[in-house]
């Protein structure tokens, strides 16, 4: 059935509204078969502990089960679920994060800043028909994106530490809404804007566009008193909206014609960050566009494993910058890939891991770069904090685990630390990384020959060939016999 | 008095013996005035806990107080006291330099393992004739050391975690001295060498020399039999000094000639790890020559701030590592150096300190590489836990912490964590970066006006003229005054 279109959904777990869009995906495009969207304002459930509280957590689990049923028939490689800032930021998101993945039965995905930048970019391109240069403005409930990009590619990627949620939690707390909270809310948004100013300014744009709930409401409110043409932001209008959002005193009080009453409370400290950045950027106006992070979402599925997955180039640029052994990385793959071949059946390893095991062995010496001792930390700290352009932070948090615990001791208050649902095939794709990683250990010019490998149950039983030095690999394989056993592995030799 | 002499003198912690070596620096040479060792076995007293024993810290400072004597004299910037392996690898460390530290009167500095090879090669390249690549090897007592070098340029640094006090402990533990342990502890030293054999082959080196007490005693030995001429060991030679040793059967009746009884314990295993090198490189001969760790101390004292100084060459490759963006960083460090300047006299601030404060104005955005978010964090790590050619562990841990404090809260946890001596001077630089920093926030062409800045005791006070845009610097600044206030500092602006 070569044109039967392909079902995808993505929901994005926004600081401020969730939101689901399913859509069919057929001769390159999108046609949106559900939309639905819930002011769930998770980020104004972060207490001052940095924790959700539990009423924000049921708003957001019975949001979730209204979505659930639109997900129904949709198999997991063409669904994926993001959260950004509010999940980022509390300390409890993990407790929130296996409820809501056993109530919808999917993985949930936390994606960093710069990652949600980019495939908010990705979907805004796709809804911009113009081409040319634009810089793309998303406010959210926790952050706001910048991007600077020509068709499909971005040139500049940032994501501040501003969002209508939390900032009306930071400026507007009390409920009262006066010309000096407004300016101290703005000045605040300046700082964080202080950084990127310049910088953008230098790459430069022809095309200001806005793409997100607070952008879209203040075109709506600017266009309901006739100021400007639907769709487009002016300064002035967007002068006139702060004014009169000014006179209302009280957030309690804001209702605009064009503004949804759900709207309504985050709404100034929405236009107190949008005057700033009109502010710093010195723009005339702003045009609205639909098309953002749920949208780049399905775009970035669609992409994933063609030669455009972006995760290629992240790779290499990562193997560049950290002057990577190619020759070793490879050899350690082709080991790697071979051992998981004899395993795939009995340890249940589908193509991702296979993948992610051949990526760990590109990268687990990156560390290397910083120092020798120690190394195997080092790339598994690059690997986790690093903005790895296309992956989420359970892909890269399972490719640190990896080369963190790809030589020495076995990690096992790590491996214990991961989710309950990684722990299994984490620690069998580690186990895997280590003995290809030993048999290479001598660094050859090739990838050594292939000894044969069983699993039943978690026990490994290695059939170890001649080796050019017989006596060196064996005391290695006895040591790593000693290391997985202290973390209650076995490993036989034959 | 141009013609006097500049007396230094320089001591080596090494995890087998201390050594103090004392000389005068004129025209381009140094000539020894004093020279001491002892055997201390420091790394023989670190416990099962990884703790050095008291027994252990005893004998180290009983060894200090008879070597204080010849550094009467000597001015804070023409000594050094260095520690290596057993101290880098001991948890208690620090309680050990404190003692040693006020008994000293100085500062020791524990150094990383591809440091000490970069000193070992700099006191081994003086100290060798002839051209030519060569290949240094020094076996301490807890790490052995292997460069190639040409001239005073090593082409390739390591240092592997093996030593003839930590292998005595792993494979001789009980005294027994057989061919079955000394072929584990050689097993287990080709295996640590297994990582650096193809590549170092590959440098390749017409000359190996070995410079450290282990091979000075295996070519004593060896020459006392007449099997060749002295202060060279020829591989025939080693295998039977090999024979011999393990005919004794036991550690505490080897007796050879050529041997000092002090190093008889430790002799086997470091026989172990010579022949375990022999057989990884394939070498036919070796050959002793003096210079080494401590000789290489005195030589980079002489170059530190001088053009050649080689911490300026590893500046530079961090910043192009890490892709700084110069410009501001070289605006941060004028503004900053420029404030020192100001409360140099009041907080007793020295020229050491100005180039620390520069330099962590070059490299305070390195973490920027990994993340946006938490930067400073990431650069901080970077700085601890790169191998900084020229840089000893407490330089690192400087700007280590200067980088981690210059922006957000100011870290109070980890400025506490600091040695108690260090706090007061660097809490004071980490304001003035900060400062900088704000000051260069909106990332100018050019770095601002300099402000008034005043100091009496910790408290500060700022005098700020008009800026380009004044609302948003004030809006920093009372954000900043906020952050020190937190950790107990004051910050007043006029």
């Amino acid at each position: 059935m070569p044109d039967e279109p392909r079902r995808l959904a993505a929901i994005d777990l926004g600081s401020n509204s969730f939101h689901l869009l399913v859509a069919n995906y057929q001769h390159d495009r999108l046609q949106v078969v559900a939309r639905q969207g819930e002011k769930v304002q998770l980020a104004d459930g972060i207490d001052d502990d940095g924790r959700l509280d539990e009423a924000s957590m049921t708003r957001a689990l019975d949001c979730l089960a209204r979505f659930a049923p639109f997900l129904e028939g949709i198999t997991p490689h063409n669904l994926r679920v993001v959260g950004t800032n509010a999940l980022r930021s509390a300390d409890n998101s993990q407790d929130f994060i296996e409820r809501a993945e056993a109530l919808l039965d999917t993985r949930i995905e936390i994606i960093a800043g710069r990652e949600e930048a980019r495939l908010i970019y990705l979907g805004a391109a796709h809804a911009l028909a113009e081409d040319g240069r634009r810089l793309i403005i998303d406010i959210g409930g926790g952050s706001t994106e910048f991007i600077i990009g020509e068709h499909f590619e971005p040139q500049a990627l940032e994501s501040l530490s501003m969002g209508c949620v939390t900032f009306t939690q930071r400026f507007f707390n009390n409920g009262e809404l006066s010309e000096k909270r407004m300016r101290r809310a703005e000045l605040a948004a300046l700082s964080e804007l202080a950084s990127i100013r310049r910088p953008y300014q230098k790459v430069g744009w022809r095309d200001p566009v806005g793409s997100s709930g607070t952008i879209k409401a203040a075109a709506s409110v600017i266009a309901a008193t006739a100021k400007s043409p639907d769709g487009v932001i002016t300064r002035q209008g967007l002068l006139d909206l702060r004014k009169r959002l000014i006179k209302t005193k009280r957030l309690d009080k804001v209702s605009l014609s064009g503004l949804k009453p759900d709207r309504a409370r985050v709404f100034p400290a929405g236009v107190a960050i949008l005057v700033a950045i009109f502010e710093a950027f010195d723009l005339e106006e702003m045009r609205y566009a639909d098309g953002a992070l749920r949208e780049g979402v399905l775009y970035d599925l669609v992409g994933r494993n063609s030669p455009e997955d972006p995760r290629f180039k992240t790779l290499e640029a990562l193997r560049q910058r950290y002057d990577v052994d190619i020759r070793q990385a490879d050899n350690v793959a082709t080991t790697a890939l071979g051992l998981l071949e004899q395993v795939r059946d009995a340890w249940q390893l589908n193509d991702d891991q296979a993948h992610f095991l051949e990526w760990a062995s590109w990268l687990h010496e990156i560390g290397l770069a910083i120092s020798h001792s120690q190394f195997h930390r080092h790339g598994a700290y690059l690997l986790e904090y690093s903005d790895l352009s296309g992956f989420s932070r359970p892909e890269q948090r399972l490719l640190a685990f990896l080369v963190r615990a790809h030589r020495r001791k076995f990690p096992v208050k790590e491996w214990q630390a991961l989710p309950a649902s990684e722990q299994v095939s984490h620690g069998r794709l580690a186990r895997l990384l280590r003995l290809a990683v030993l048999l290479n250990h001598s660094r050859p010019e090739q990838p050594p020959a292939l000894p044969e490998l069983r699993a039943s149950g978690e026990a490994l039983e290695l059939h170890c060939d001649e080796s050019d030095d017989p006596n060196l690999l064996l005391a290695d394989l006895e040591q790593e016999i000693a290391y997985q056993q202290a973390a209650g592995l076995e490993l036989t030799l034959r």
